[in-house]
């Protein structure tokens, strides 16, 4: 991929051109913008598994994407211009620094007429259904986005997954003084760890076969790590908990053994709340494992638009929570194909590009 | 099985005497009671398929009965002795007129202590693992013990099957205005039509093989009721719900088909209770059918104690949900057979034995 | 007020011109729509108690209408025009039949983004802070409006009240079995009664002074009505639930009397759900009443935007819930100074405008 | 007061003898247990404000104390013997660590049967009611006694205010990440402060007149502190919450200014928690306070049985929540005189009673 400098109305975007593999850091116009949207010029941008199912064009990919598109969902950036009703809003000024929901939504269906816009059947997916922030612009819809009260930009590039985070571990409301078991310590498990202790969990488990990811997860608070392949986890969580068992699985693994784990870790009457995305069926036995003990499974879809954002905001502008040692990564936006390798290996936490400073 | 009448301390009884296949109407001791139990003769109770499968002896009933054992865990009748802490309390006298919780819980395991006594480590089932109502007289802890308000003692006896339908149904408070599926139309799933019907939903649909069960879901008020032999489900729902889905799936069948259909019929952001008890596994996708939706699974083990009693207790004492029509046979007890036989051959709605008048 | 038949792009419309008792029936130019808006075609609307105070231009009216105002806030019709980006969002077609929500929010403030748009920090109120309903013609932003699915005009232009009433009754989720006290039988809490009794309130006990109202409160489904005049509302409640006092009191008399009626009726644990807005202090003792009784209390405001809509809208379409009795007075919009008569005397239930038909 | 060690059967015990001023410190009998009770020898108990109450002989006290009885209710120690039933129950041991709920409740009446046994309408508390915890040995109920899972027994005999806190903050269920208002800094104003930050609160702000309970709401983690004597309490929240107000109040001061800037603080949409039991009525606008900023009030009652409970041991076992730092003074039994005065005189934080080692 050759560098290069954009000029003038020009600028610098990774673009998945055709289908196949890869992307293509291509000379692209800077994004016109309507009379509800702004243009961010984009600071940091976060590289996300999805991104690597688009470099690597599976079968999801080459199902959804319509190329050419500009990738890149996660970013925080500096407003510097708006449309004519972003402008007499009055609420966001060239300047501001902000990030912003990637879930474009119509504002119409029942989902968004009831208070589940995260749901919305109409949703747009910036990075996949249209351009995306791995590039040096990008233009929003206003009510898509959120001033970062303070939080630098290579934190807000990351609050989609934080979000996600934020949103497994928080639904249901009863985290102060519970017991949490997290499986599956990949960025978002690892965040998902540090928001279950910011949020007052007396107990946090982790487990993961990845022991650079259990080191995570303990720098983010674990009291406990597992390694499913030398530790029984179900038991291990059960000698933990007084035999019982935890009040919240937050199953981030996607994996059947996940899920089986998660129903056995799970006390009678616990709440699993599951966000990883599985890429098979999973054998459930519904009579012993959810009718019996009484739980209940919430499918997490992500982050509620906006009370998820306006938690995390408040949680990482006033400290109590801190993504920072996650990030294991930063490239400049040309060297994305080391960005891609180091998450396919699974020797990355979080991966951050750097696009401007 | 011979007739006869019990006399001075003795009564009649149905009993698992030993392994294998029926039960026997016996002579037994009328049952003794402890400080806080309560004597209660027996007018009426309900055969459930619980009842079935003692009958029949299968792996489950192999497994979990310790013959011998009495039968029978819905019932009501009167009070006709207390012990003495029960006499103290004062709050039943000889001569009310009572159902009864057969679960009975321990009040210090971690569910009981935090309101899921449903869901009590520790639980005993009245007529599985200790003696049950299929008898002239049972003897009930106090506490489990709810007077009658003026219902009919044949309602009465089936409050257990009914309870179940009230905490299917009710469970995540949303019923008023909303749109539900119930798929199976066994004696629990045409009580749940009615239920859902009582609380206001604004729309009841109801699914089952069986030409009797759909009639009888018809009788309890349900909008329209499908047949998944002739019937696409999930195209019908979708039709008659502006194609978006129900907010509410009542799983009642228990079959890995009726678990595929409340994922595929339910709205995203729909909720799904799941009473059927399944006899197998179930695959399921988790990404494309919970994840994805954002649903909220909920596994229903027994009624919550005692709110879905008071809940369920004030919906029949004043009228406002009234099982009777789904109540299709009446037996004495030493027709048993007979009770079991048109559970087994799919003609019967709920089957009660009449013990006393 | 002179007649009068409005021609080419002018209406008529009923008008606070300037600052004083009354309304002005004048000619108006028909009102332009921005992009994001609709021209509705009013065919009924309500009158409201608001109407009656901006009527007789109170403190509270003087303190917030700048004249001149259409009146107004009340309202149902058909679609005649729509603005470009309303055309093209393709939800809404001309000649639908239509509602709306008459609060229109900003969507940025931390209520808007947190699921409260009702209590949005900068609502304008169409008939109060812009122009409103007694018009033939009313512009409204496109996301404000609801399709009628069926329900006829005349219901549909009180939908805002009878919103109130289900926002009221609902808030709380827990009215199926439940025992529910209306205090203040105006149409809002005739319309409660109603709602509490569709779903599936096991009693509903309603009281007012107003003998005419009662009346209304017993068609609408009351199980009792008592007259503070004469009963003591609080002994009545107590008696007929068992000593304990309701699950739920729906204040809608503003009244300190009812206030602590409210308090005194609620069983330990209960809800008082207060809508009926006080034109002065009450004094609360709050050890005794609240806390002592570990009572929820909810300010009602308007309508949940849209879940409350939504539910409504199900109701009423379905026939679950009739509003119909309640509407005792019909007058043409030159007859709005009799309209505001039996509002004021007390005779009068609900009274509709018909503008169009 | 004399000292003397009790010998035998008998012990030492706090006692208000007859009505008037003062607690006599004297020789009584160990108390006998029945089957389901358990008798603990008390290490450590806690002083309350009621005990001032009590002490005092106001009229609160006049009105309900029947003297001669034991005086305390907060206490931990180690169980010494056990009623036939306890013993058979096999969940406690002679020589657990441990302490009680001091609400002692009927497990029939409507709010114990749902869920609210906090708000039981037959409750009996220790040391009001009954004979209480200042004395060396005290019978509880067997179903009333918690185990203290390593927390030692002087935090432990604090868990009654401690839970106190917890409930006040907790109940709502959504501290992580919420801006939170403590209204009065007396010791369960201060736990509160602490139970928030653990539970994740990202701004907690703290008011009182007194400055040492000031200084113990910062050292428990306060972000600010207010002085109402000299801050204007309500425009410094907005100040630090971007002008809008708190998600949540929570008032423990029980003084009519204290409810007014409880609920001028709130954000719209806000809950307002209120445990301090005021002395007289307060004057609510109901209209502009409750109803217009779609506010929700809730009365907290003691501690929820037992959620409330086990929320607190882990809060408190993990380390999560330290509340050591509010407690200023602790004194032998026979110094209770000196206790009283320093709660009396404001110097205090949480006092402790010393009775065995």
């Amino acid at each position: 991929m050759p560098q290069f400098t954009p000029t003038g109305s020009h600028m610098r975007a990774l673009v998945k051109t055709a289908p196949g593999v890869g992307m293509d850091l291509v000379d692209r116009p800077v994004p016109s913008i309507g009379d509800h949207d702004v243009l961010i010029k984009v600071h940091h941008a976060g590289v996300c598994g999805t991104d690597l199912h688009i470099w690597e064009w599976d079968a999801w990919a080459a199902g959804r994407l319509r190329p050419p598109v500009v990738i890149g969902h996660e970013f925080a950036g500096e407003v510097v211009d708006l449309g004519a009703d972003a402008r007499r809003d009055g609420l966001l000024a060239i300047g501001d620094v902000v990030t912003a929901e990637g879930h474009i939504i119509c504002g119409h269906c029942l989902p968004c007429r009831t208070g589940h816009g995260h749901l919305c059947v109409r949703t747009q997916i910036i990075g996949v259904d249209r351009d995306g922030a791995f590039a040096d612009y990008i233009s929003m819809p206003a009510s898509n986005v959120m001033g970062l009260d303070g939080i630098p930009t290579d934190i807000g590039a990351i609050m989609d997954p934080v979000g996600n985070a934020v949103h497994t571990v928080l639904e249901g409301g009863e985290v102060p003084g519970s017991t949490v078991l997290i499986i599956g310590c990949g960025p978002i498990g690892c965040f998902a760890v540090g928001v279950a202790k910011a949020a007052g969990a007396a107990l946090v488990i982790a487990s993961d076969f990845n022991p650079v990811r259990r080191e995570l997860a303990t720098m983010m608070g674990a009291d406990h790590t597992f390694d499913p392949a030398s530790d029984d986890v179900v038991a291990r969580v059960r000698e933990v908990t007084g035999g019982i068992g935890v009040d919240l699985v937050c199953e981030m693994s996607g994996h059947p053994a996940g899920h089986a784990q998660a129903f056995a870790a799970a006390r009678p009457g616990a709440r699993v709340n599951l966000l990883g995305t599985p890429s098979r069926t999973t054998e459930v036995d519904f009579a012993r494992d959810i009718i019996f003990k009484g739980l209940t499974l919430y499918g997490v879809t992500g982050r509620k638009m906006y009370s998820t954002w306006i938690q995390m905001r408040r949680l990482l502008a006033s400290g109590r929570f801190d993504p920072a040692p996650v990030v294991t990564h930063r490239f400049p936006l040309d060297r994305i194909a080391d960005a891609i390798g180091v998450i396919k290996d699974g020797s990355a936490g979080k991966v951050i590009l750097e696009i401007a400073t």
